[in-house]
């Protein structure tokens, strides 16, 4: 089988790494260029976007913001799993949002404000305190405000203003103005779905963002109640979508119940946990998904947590010596913030699991990981 | 870092899987083409041996039938492991012998015999049966006979006199002529050692040989009294051959007792199954060995088994239905009797592995899979 992926970032790799073993070839579209290159070997080239679709048997994503030419282009050839439906939904907020209602699931009310009288309807029909979010192209923080008193209305609609006119995109840019929601948690669940409509789930992921940033996920098995209803979300949103491979969605976490806060139709780096934690890893099961094969069982083979590595492209070479550590690097170049790679650790339960990742933790910089060792710290 | 492996074959395919998140970027020697290869789409050339050798910061070897002048090559940058001593110490059945008479390592009683004379000699001294073994270049059952009877004698020797003229290596061929064992089980321990001299041995391995050919591998954790005997012989042999890298011994068993049948100087096919069933597969803790990083542990996450594929490019595609099968191809053309690939099966603990195993035994043909269903079937 041969496989397309639409991005060739460090998604597009893993793919591409949990793929060789199933001899599965996998090539990725870079946007950036518009060439088509080995996502594990990003140097090497293979023509365009058309000569790509061609290779290919199947076709996938590893993001949500392409372009909806580009979409539409993969879909004509009949190969693009999950549907370009799927992805647009994944990239702007009013569809996910429409998606969401159309499937009963749980979300923190809304309104999409495109203008300053839908922005004044908003306010006054919205109780404080509010987050905005792009409608289009925003994610880890970018593209966000927060409302909490009336007296920031008219600053933020300024920013706002001017961020929806900058946009430059072929559909129209809009904020989605929202209550917060007062959550317990953050939490997500990665599932993967079949052509048939067989679905199977992760066990629910905690989450930690540092800086708007996811930082440190934690999937230790232990939320059987929360479990069976985000597993309902799941299936209700999935089918929503006719869905074929890898889904995420976040949640808030408020008391007993979920909310919805997004939904990314692609592998997620909340389930890179599941590469040393899970019967089949989640870009394994994205690819059985994709290529027709039966899917991969989710069940937790142990506690495991993921730290992410943001714009460093060092780490102490002492992790390694923690038993069950497991570092992935992305071969990416040094950013500010950006991500670089992440740290696997594992226990036999969920305090083998934490005290590991204590050990890991005090031997990472506070300015590189910052809140970190904290986080993990008052984990009990 | 950058490592050139000597051979471009799986092994140095499953090294550079492992490899690439750590970052560290792998070059395969292809001793037919004597070219550098991309160990991962063999195609891809970067040059001769010294081009490769320049590009390295460590070479290590997936094979040791390797010829003298290039291990001399290798050595002589100062960036070779293990030492070239420890990789002619594996391909040569006489050099091994001496290391395990040098270590006081047990194992099965032997001369060695490059002539007539040395021949009668053997069969005035030893107890039959025999088997006689190549001492270069011969292993998954090559190159080996088996004397039962004296009546044998004569045609055995002809053949094995025809087989020592017709040997053109650099180095003068003869055979082991060894006292068959009348072994329990056979079983193999791999384990790693890094410059410093600490070392890590993975479960003891029980192993199924079909037509001399391992076809089942199987670790569950369950002989601690034999583990710490074999760990004891590693650490000998390791010590003896200052090794660094992973090491595999294959010990018979006779009620209690293990006898060193043979050791593989580098990552083995009766260790493919810690890549899901230990917290550092054998690969990775390679690379961390060559490299000086520190050594990954070797604790069984849970049991699991590893079937070969041999000499077929397909099997079921139901066997991934099976909860934790990990599909490992290595992207070769079919080829009667070649290793293509092998297939991963964890469990909980051994009833549930069992269970999984023979779900997946009775999916493969016995035409591809010779004595697979009737060696687990009786597996308790």
């Amino acid at each position: 089988m041969k496989v397309l992926v639409l991005g060739a970032g460090q998604l597009a790799r893993m793919m591409a790494l949990a793929s060789k073993p199933l001899n599965i070839d996998v090539r990725a579209y870079d946007v950036g260029s518009a060439q088509v290159v080995d996502p594990l070997s990003v140097s090497v080239t293979f023509g365009d976007l058309v000569t790509g679709i061609e290779f290919a048997d199947a076709i996938t994503a590893e993001f949500e913001h392409i372009s909806h030419d580009v979409l539409a282009c993969c879909e004509a050839s009949g190969k693009l799993f999950p549907s370009s439906q799927a992805i647009k939904t994944g990239g702007d907020r009013r569809l996910e949002k429409n998606l969401l209602a159309q499937a009963s699931v749980n979300n923190a009310t809304h309104k999409v404000v495109a203008n300053k009288a839908e922005f004044d309807d908003a306010l006054a029909t919205l109780t404080l305190p509010l987050i905005l979010k792009s409608a289009l192209a925003g994610y880890d923080g970018k593209g966000q405000w927060r409302l909490k008193d009336l007296a920031q209305a008219e600053t933020i609609w300024q920013d706002v203003d001017t961020f929806i006119k900058e946009d430059t995109s072929d559909q129209q840019q809009a904020v989605v103005v929202e209550q917060m929601v007062p959550f317990d948690r953050e939490v997500s669940l990665v599932g993967v779905r079949d052509k048939n409509g067989e679905t199977h789930a992760y066990p629910l992921t905690e989450n930690h963002h540092t800086n708007g940033v996811l930082s440190v996920s934690l999937a230790t098995n232990e939320h059987q109640a929360l479990q069976q209803q985000a597993a309902e979300a799941f299936d209700k949103i999935a089918a929503g979508l006719k869905y074929v491979g890898v889904l995420a969605i976040e949640f808030f976490q408020v008391g007993d119940s979920l909310l919805v806060n997004e939904i990314a139709p692609r592998v997620h780096n909340s389930g890179h946990w599941t590469q040393q934690g899970a019967d089949t890893c989640q870009f394994e099961n994205h690819m059985r998904a994709v290529c027709q094969l039966p899917l991969g069982s989710t069940n937790l083979v142990r506690p495991t947590a993921m730290i992410n590595v943001l714009g460093t492209d060092t780490v102490p070479d002492s992790i390694l010596a923690v038993p069950s550590v497991t570092m992935h690097w992305y071969g990416k170049s040094k950013r500010p913030g950006r991500k670089m790679g992440h740290i696997n650790v594992s226990g036999f339960d969920r305090s083998e699991l934490l005290a590991r990742l204590k050990a890991v933790a005090v031997l990472l910089s506070e300015e590189d990981f910052p809140e970190v060792l904290d986080y993990v710290n008052q984990l009990t």
